[in-house]
């Protein structure tokens, strides 16, 4: 399959790696063509399904550049934070509560078919469950159920074997708003090599 | 010990049940003085440390109704979510990301010993985390490590044995903010006995 990859740090040069590795075509969109980029518009033109990978901060702006047409009806999967450093650290999120990074996404462009995902973990646990050394939780929320079908698909691929679908794309609050959380759960365990596993009585 | 647990929610009372159990003298508080509770000011003067389980949105005002007279220089255990649900449901939080209940509370009362706990489960888990079938964790932040160590101690009473310490009480923040995430779990499992076991490579 191809997949554009919108974003050029850690997050989106190790998912656009694992993407590859797993002999799917990847081209990574960035704000300017460089050696191994392009920019957002050819990027999201190429995928068939697009990654957002750009600072979250800024994404809206990133896929606006993209461009309503290279977005199309396709799947994107948004893997961002809006955070915030410009107060220092830690960083706050942009926005947050009764907002969410991937409704602001799915509002400004209403055919994307828009999951989130991947967010609540660092790059190398995206890629790797196992880095953690136990199964843990992954998690989905979208307003299309067929692109969640196609992106839980895409996490087993990744190693993921326990994925849980929270609703529709609000529930990316949560997910967000977990992040202050995940950054302190960091700090008390000493790697980013982490995440939770939800356990139920159900 | 005697404590003196503000709020006659379900939060409260099976706070103050647990306590009871355990062999310790509790006073429920309440606005005004009822059957079985005491008014604010009363409850918290008995504690020697005080449990806020009042709705979070009104927490400080409740606390100020108590007086910084009772409320002196003690250990202060705040279980509350600013919880907002006048915009129906889901609720989002009254405040948020720079700004946390438990520092509220820490900054109008600066000589109170704060420490956030048990804010992350149901009140039939805070008190019986063994409901959700596995060990999982209860955080706890506050500025003041005698004041940890005292709570730590009685969540070990309570049954918890995995406790994570999230440092000064601005962790307070990630623990509130968590709320979101953990309506759409316990919507995505179909019970409120459920939590978090955090999971790391370190």
């Amino acid at each position: 399959m191809r997949f554009g990859v919108l974003g050029t740090g850690t997050v989106g040069r190790t998912v656009a790696g694992k993407l590859a590795e797993l002999g799917h075509e990847v081209r990574i969109g960035s704000r300017t063509a460089g050696e191994d980029t392009v920019e957002f518009a050819d990027a999201a033109a190429f995928g068939e399904v697009v990654v957002n990978a750009t600072s979250g901060q800024h994404s809206v702006e990133a896929l606006r550049s993209a461009g309503a047409e290279s977005l199309g009806g396709k799947v994107l999967i948004d893997i961002a934070n809006p955070l915030d450093f410009s107060q220092g650290m830690p960083p706050v999120l942009a926005f947050c509560n009764d907002d969410s990074l991937a409704e602001r996404i799915q509002s400004e462009f209403p055919d994307l078919r828009v999951v989130k995902t991947l967010n609540t973990v660092n790059a190398d646990v995206m890629v790797d469950p196992s880095l953690v050394g136990e199964e843990t939780d992954m998690f989905v929320a979208g307003d299309d159920e067929g692109a969640k079908g196609e992106v839980t698909d895409l996490l087993r691929d990744f190693g993921w074997k326990r994925i849980l679908d929270l609703g529709d794309v609000t529930g990316a609050r949560g997910m967000e708003m977990y992040l202050p959380l995940w950054l302190r759960l960091w700090q008390a365990s000493g790697t980013g090599h982490l995440n939770v596993k939800v356990v139920s009585a159900g």
